[in-house]
């Protein structure tokens, strides 16, 4: 998942303390449900978990985990509409259940920077004020998004890196470093009073990172050995065999289109968060005497960020100004870009289509996809694809060349994942139905019994005490819709509409009638958008015309018609002519004022 | 590309003879823009070759031939609309050329009987009735089309086999046996005065076919030898290295899924018209004694056609009724149907979500859905998928067991096409602009100088005569969109509008005016559909009329105003409104009625 642009100097470094004690007061409001109860603490010794996202869906991951009378939370992303969800922007999760439980919440734990992980934190801020922990890069990249949005207080962000253990109430939250395709990225163990949870968040085993360190998997093992009670583990490459390829083998791949195009100019796009993808661009152009110019407005924040929190390292006199690359012949030349997933109005999209103020592409230009397409985004990023060959632009991507590899772990690594954790408990999570079924395989063929896996869905509560672990009903869940600035306000009967009207058009009827006297004064006459060419298309509107006024003709001879029974007829008498006619469905829309 | 449902015996065999002549009588129209030129043939030796679709785009295949004042067509496709198409069924190439030229058409060859290559001919019919040659299995196909639209002449059916010639005008064609997904597939090499030309069609090569032979490459390479002035090879696979896999290996993994799932009931979701892919599953049934039933309109038709042809074999009392499968265990049963590529409402989705008469689906099925998922419907496939897993129905795609197999040549394969047929000129044809880059390639890597390769375009014209090939021109070409019965009528902006509505919805603003008077008798009213639910934005509505009645009412203050300008003014001041307001662009309809 792509970020949104961080700017330089934003990613404040709130604290560094090795362990930082949550400091909200204590005090809870219980579920509106069952408020009339007396204000005392439940000491039921159970521990709930509730995903409230990432379940039988990619995107938008949020799971609550509670003990007696606290909470906490584990990520709060947001998600991307489906193609039925017509003009939809973003899906985020429905928090009604933590609204109802605002004061029981002891803090929102972050496990990386990506959109599926901290986008929903601007609209959660709307309603609630927890700390929110994560690492530098996490941080920094969330603070640069609150600021597009005016929130009703300061946010309380409480920056913590990996090893770090922070103490939520009767939970203590440890930060445990794992590869993952954006810096920083951890995944988090919860020590309760029942035994301890390991949650993934997205990883992959990366034995040779660019930056920084393999993933953890001593502190993994070592809790392990301790007792693990319950993995959540994520799912998305849970049906690919094998390993998750280093990121290193993309540098491998770099060198080797470097060599082999010294004349040409090279563009690479790649997702803006992927700093170290990033770094090694920079890497290979410095090696091949080029300069890397930048464009792309969140590839800019996140270059400048990176540097600035020490997370990448350019060599001198290698970056140069988007602005100076006329300076420099095509082989001296490397444009990093956004719009690997074919967004329009990206920079790539725009230098594609002739649209990008410095960079305008032809045949002596090279382009490296250096990313997959988001499912989804196939056809956009084909669109790209096509419009380079047309053009006769060199294009290289995934399936020519390994210029990229994945960020989430196959199978060999989630197996290894179990192994270290030996948990008693196992719930896949991040990923729709098939991959969570694929991650329960995984962990069966690991030897777990049937009954100790918990295959969840979003609101769906699973108990575990000291008797065991069993599904105990569920809380309010859900996809909130977000349009414009409109949060919550399209549902499904207006997403309905947005799709029949799509589909076959509209028509409007419009007529003035006089119900007492049983007349048609005015009208009807006829409006369409989206259903025929009008203007070649004359005659069919004129029958429509006639097929509503004999409909409002008939309709009127009766006694005590309302506006809404003259509505309902014309409705379905146009409905019913024009499927026979053209077995098309266009919405009818009566307009049938009454004098 | 699947293809329509085919009853038994309506594959009438019309001829078999070696050669037959085309019959229709000579004569002919110029193109409308030199109709007042004297009626005389033009001997000016030129070939023109003019596609009509399948070139930057997948489906909707048609190639012109000329030569002097004759033409020939080969195929003529449908395709599947964009996603920027909402509520198009089918996109159909633009025919106005042909219609200009009705008399100079010779006869349509069609290649095989897959949709993207026959699905056009029964629109084609409607104005135009050339002789149509195709082998028994193609026009058995088409036939059982044709009878589901009324068609003002008789079709001209002409029934050929691989190996035969057709003289049509100063044309002869010749049908080439190639191996492909559908049974009975053939090349076209096409004789004309300046040299040969060949049309691979959809080809791939497959050494260990099901049924019948190997491609014919001796027939190729003979043709090859005599000289090859032009060739047009497909590029579906161009960007893809290596061989396609033969038919057969699908079967060794039938056998190895037959043998690891003795206890399961089987169902195998595939393209109807790939009948070898059918066989391969009786025959593999049949080994394991499971009793085969077939479900879904298109595959009961298909394999009835294909029996009653030859073309499958089915071991007695294998087959039975799918209303008898009660009757076994299902360990004993194999269910065939539709619906790979989660089509709603084919037989496999209906089972997969309760909806189906016989079948319903649950952890002692496994689901084999031995089909790769055509573009744009990854989607589709990963909703069965997903709903498969969640009802712990064991699931096997492609990318898990090798359970599809392209019927499109991969890069060797397309190297072997060139290598055979050493063409003097080259056209990459069915393929997006990155496929035919890809097919360029390899014709450059085969050793073929830039200037002899030609990537068309449709409607555009390469003429070859003595002194060389070149372009020269375009003739009318494009896509003519299909909605319901009609056919053209729905346009860009039509489409625009659809588009439009189904991002923001639709407000209606609905008024009476007195223009002379200056004054709003009644209303505005708002009615919105799409938009926002109204029950919940009551406040928001009430301030949309608001702004609607001032708009009004300040525009009526002018003089001379009419309803145009009134429309206009509410249309950009709700649309300025709105966008401030909840950043969202509904369209405004305002009907201002004045009395």
């Amino acid at each position: 998942m792509r970020l949104e642009p961080i700017s330089p100097m934003r990613a404040t470094v709130f604290s560094r303390g090795k362990t930082i004690r949550a400091t909200i007061q204590k005090g809870y409001t219980m579920p509106k449900t069952t408020q009339k109860k007396p204000r005392r603490p439940k000491q039921s010794g159970k521990l709930r978990i509730i995903p409230l996202g990432g379940i039988g869906e990619i995107g938008k991951n949020m799971t609550v985990v509670e003990y007696n009378e606290e909470l906490i939370v584990i990520d709060c992303g947001l998600g991307f509409p489906d193609e039925d969800m017509p003009g939809i922007d973003l899906v985020i999760p429905d928090i009604t259940y933590l609204e109802s439980n605002k004061d029981r919440i002891k803090g929102l734990f972050l496990t990386h920077g990506h959109e599926d992980h901290i986008g929903a934190v601007p609209y959660l801020l709307r309603t609630l004020n927890p700390p929110i922990y994560g690492t530098p890069l996490t941080l920094g990249i969330l603070q640069n998004k609150l600021e597009e949005h005016s929130l009703p207080q300061a946010p309380r962000l409480k920056t913590v890196k990996a090893g770090d253990k922070v103490k939520a109430g009767s939970f203590e939250v440890e930060f445990i470093h794992v590869n993952h395709s954006i810096a920083d990225a951890c995944a988090l163990a919860i020590r309760t009073p029942l035994g301890t949870l390991v949650h993934t968040g997205d990883f992959k085993l990366d034995p040779s990172p660019i930056e920084g360190e393999m993933m953890d998997l001593v502190r993994l093992g070592e809790i392990g050995k301790e007792g693990v009670l319950l993995l959540m583990c994520e799912s998305t490459n849970a049906e690919r065999p094998g390993h998750t390829p280093s990121e290193k083998k993309v540098g491998a791949s770099l060198e080797y289109i470097f060599t082999t195009h010294p004349k040409k100019r090279i563009v690479i796009a790649t997702f803006s968060s992927n700093v170290h993808r990033v770094q090694q661009i920079i890497d290979a152009s410095a090696r091949h005497g080029r300069k890397v110019a930048i464009t792309g407005r969140s590839m800019l924040n996140i270059v400048n960020a990176a540097m600035d929190l020490g997370y990448m390292k350019v060599p001198k006199g290698v970056l140069i100004d988007i602005n100076d690359i006329k300076q420099y012949k095509p082989s001296q030349l490397t444009i990093v870009t956004t719009g690997s997933q074919g967004e329009p109005m990206s920079a790539l999209y725009r230098m594609v289509f002739s649209d990008h103020a410095q960079i305008s592409l032809d045949a002596n230009d090279l382009v490296v996809l250096s990313a997959s397409a988001i499912p989804g985004n196939e056809r956009l990023v084909g669109r790209i694809i096509n419009e380079l060959s047309r053009r006769e632009v060199e294009v290289l991507h995934d399936a020519v060349v390994e210029v990229h590899v994945s960020g989430h772990a196959c199978q060999e690594e989630l197996k290894l994942m179990q192994a270290l954790t030996k948990p008693k408990y196992f719930m896949p999570v991040h990923g729709e139905s098939r991959h969570l079924a694929a991650n329960r395989d995984l962990a069966r063929f690991m030897g777990m019994k049937e009954k100790d896996i918990f295959i969840s869905e979003i609101g769906k509560v699973l108990e575990i005490d000291k008797s065991g672990a069993k599904w105990n009903g569920t809380v309010p869940a859900g996809k909130v819709l977000v349009d414009g600035y409109g949060v919550g306000d399209v549902g499904d009967i207006v997403l309905r509409d947005r799709l029949h009207l799509s589909q076959d058009g509209l028509i409007v009827v419009v007529a003035t009638v006089d119900v007492d006297m049983g007349l048609c004064l005015s009208g009807p006459d006829i409006v369409s958008r989206g259903f025929v060419y009008a203007k070649e298309s004359e005659d069919l509107l004129e029958e429509i015309r006639k097929v509503a006024a004999d409909s409002i003709a008939n309709i009127l001879r009766y006694r005590k018609i309302d506006r809404i029974q003259i509505k309902k007829r014309v409705r379905d008498d146009l409905t019913r002519y024009l499927y026979n006619k053209i077995k098309r469905k266009p919405m009818i829309l009566p307009v049938i004022m009454d004098v």
